[in-house]
């Protein structure tokens, strides 16, 4: 553990003074060996951090000279503004604009920088059809018969096993299985919530959220959130009183993707506990982590089973499943019993199938590759945005997930720059898209979940050329 | 259509008058030339109507002598009462039976009367799963991406094909698809009603739906309904005033299994479009008719979109495929923005799957299978329970679905009747479990979805013996 501990905090400290400009682009790092005496740690620890920061694309080795502060233009870029939200419920959903961008994200024509999910060309096809066909075969009867109520068990079993890698210790009975997350967001929300009751959400925030929310009949309360941090802790405190539940989505939510630290973590749980405010958590990306270890969640501080931890393989394996899950804590039984009356069972079949894809140590290996490619892919992303976007963008620097976050200046509005795009077949998502209240008009979203090729560096330089062109 | 309905009303009318008691069990019926002669009908049309009369097991042919009434033991069994629930809303859930009752679902140890689904030794297995695998090949991406948002096209194009048989002529772009029917049901609820309205339902009433209304916050009004005939509409008139919204399932419901009268289909419809009260049709049995067509819906006499018809393939095909669909009429916009933030979408392969196994004609052959066999069995139920129950048992007379209704002396509670069945490896379903009042307790619903042996008229025995022990 104190190895660890030391571990995270060196490779942390130099990180934040690459990210906070201290250590400048192109500044050489102290070597292994000097590493190592200036902390006291082992030769072994120290290469260990050299190369997760350097998997981070913070740094670069040159041959026979050392470790550079990396040079790569994308990191020349600044990062968004943290988001200051008004400290009032404000309900108005941008629904015109959201119906315009979903009606196109069925196009094949279109290069589809608005979705939420990877490319199919990304996801192991195959592997997953062989699973399905095997299921079909050995389930009984076939898999047209209900699952247990609590859902699926090998399923259930592995995303507990799994969930040693960052602590959360689940058992199997502590899960219950849904059609993917959004469906566990909406079970949980139903069990905890009244219409007239009060949401607290992450700024910018992820449409569906919203949307189901407002379906609910929930006041939204959106909180100022950092590009790197997440939200702001003490924007937070200021408004509990005013707070029934809080949403979070800490590991790369879309569209910032930022991961939370670990203190940040476990302090929103203790002050929610504290103040007995259930805390949603959907932690739908917490495996696309760039970094080299899974991070933890706000449910790995969970002491008391305030925390409803939710998961899916939507954004991993096949979005299409319908897969996902929840840990109630101490909320389980009236989770169950809505997902008794509003669900019955799941899809047994394809559930059978992942829980199968998953003990057989597939998902490991698809996840090592996929993570990669997501990483390369927000470089690649980076770099044509830096070549070809208005002079001014800045864009987060996601630690993991499918998402990059852009800001224009302030004269861009990106709801009119759909207009153009949409006419060069290139679909994005409008920041308007991510808030209640009338922000984000010149920041959008786009999907890094797409397989890079030069026909996606053209669109980007596209795109970076209307934006100029409406500027 | 003049001589479909000559048809239609000389079969009913002699059914009727079997039923009623006018014609006597072993009562000799005129010839198929007398009946040509009589009602000015071709010899084709009379032979007809005698083989729709058989196929009810109302009358029997013997070898050159013509056609006798029945003398099937079971048509001397009496109709249970109509029920008589209170006229205000009292919802007393009965938690913990449903709750043991449910539990026990899963075992395999068990003779499972109890079920509301078929067995799968009834289903077309081998034929779903050769759909499954071709889905996973034929679909973009193998079914790993999200469908369109209202649904699997061949789906809706099938559901909307065969609506024309019920005279519900749907387009496909009336429909919507959803995880099953219950998925369905919850989702046009939560568009149409806040907590505190009230609901109409039947009575006795698929214990689900109750559980379904509560969850939802509604008070639960039970309509006194006849177990041939259905819902009284006297007793609805009285209680329009207080009812914001009534579900019915006049196909075949479980537990009554009636045919819900063409007139009274068309009066309700009128009735409550005109005091602008939405009605929730659930048809998700109407495909399982004994007779040899298929029953008109309310939708069928819907003029104005009031009526949001449900179905799936759950006690068809697969409970566990999670296929169902909706069309909700006027309502369609709600219901389909409360589909997209509660589940996005349905599990693609699957939908698919199934809406190729319509296609390919598949489903109509297997229904014609799938409906003698529940017809047979429902007279082999009947006839052991003429032979084995209490003196005084009364049985409902389905004209399909999956559903026996059995009404023992008013001294044998069907609660503690489960305690001594389970423990001989039998499980029922009682009838205390169908209202939010305390009804029906002499009362018990047996699954005929089982594939008829020796085996289980040796269980219906036991189960006679045990109620005749407690009674």
């Amino acid at each position: 553990m104190g190895k660890d501990f030391l571990y995270n905090e060196i490779a942390g400290n130099i990180a934040s003074k690459i990210k906070s400009g201290v250590l400048k682009a192109g500044e050489r790092l102290p070597s292994v060996r000097g590493l190592s005496r200036e902390h006291g740690i082992s030769i072994n620890t120290a290469k260990r951090i050299f190369i997760e920061l350097e998997a981070q694309s913070l740094i670069e080795s040159k041959p026979q000279s050392g470790y550079f502060v990396s040079s790569l233009n994308y990191l020349k870029l600044p990062l968004p503004e943290a988001s200051r939200p008004l400290p009032v419920a404000n309900n108005t959903e941008p629904n015109e604009l959201i119906s315009i961008v979903y009606a196109n994200m069925g196009r094949n024509d279109l290069t589809q920088f608005s979705l939420g999910v990877p490319s199919g060309n990304l996801l192991p096809l195959a592997k997953l059809k062989k699973e399905i066909v095997l299921a079909t075969r050995e389930l009984k009867e076939g898999g047209t018969e209900y699952e247990p109520l609590q859902g699926n068990v090998k399923l259930r079993r592995m995303v507990s096993a799994r969930s040693l890698a960052w602590k959360g210790n689940l058992k199997e009975s502590d899960l219950i299985t849904t059609n993917g997350c959004m469906n566990a967001l909406a079970l949980v929300l139903m069990a905890l919530t009244k219409r007239g009751d009060t949401i607290a959400l992450e700024s910018p925030c992820y449409s569906g959220i919203l949307q189901l929310a407002v379906s609910l009949g929930l006041n939204v309360l959106e909180i100022a959130t950092h590009p790197v941090t997440g939200i702001d802790i003490d924007a937070l405190k200021k408004l509990l009183p005013k707070i029934n539940v809080c949403l979070l989505v800490p590991n790369f939510n879309t569209p910032l993707g930022y991961c939370m630290p670990d203190e940040n973590k476990r302090e929103i749980v203790a002050l929610l506990s504290k103040h007995n405010i259930p805390l949603i958590e959907d932690d739908t990306y917490g495996d696309i982590h760039f970094g080299s270890e899974r991070p933890k969640c706000c449910k790995s501080f969970d002491t008391d089973g305030n925390v409803l931890w939710c998961g899916s393989v939507s954004k991993t394996l096949a979005p299409g499943y319908r897969v996902g899950w929840v840990a109630p804590g101490k909320y389980k039984d009236q989770v169950l019993k809505l997902k008794l009356v509003h669900c019955l069972s799941s899809t047994s079949v394809i559930h059978e199938a992942v829980g199968n894809f998953l003990m057989a140590g597939r998902y490991e290996n698809h996840l090592r590759h996929f993570r990669k490619t997501l990483q390369e892919n927000y470089q690649h992303y980076a770099l044509a945005i830096a070549d070809h976007f208005p002079q001014g963008t800045k864009i987060s620097q996601p630690q993991g997930g499918l998402a990059l976050w852009v800001e224009f200046p302030k004269e861009i509005d990106t709801t009119e720059l759909y207009n153009y795009t949409i006419k060069k077949h290139i679909s994005i998502a409008p920041g308007r898209m991510f808030t209640l209240q009338n922000q984000f008009q010149n920041c959008m979203r786009l999907c890094i979940g797409l397989p890079w090729a030069d026909d996606l560096r053209l669109k980007l330089k596209q795109l970076g050329n209307l934006a100029k062109m409406i500027g």
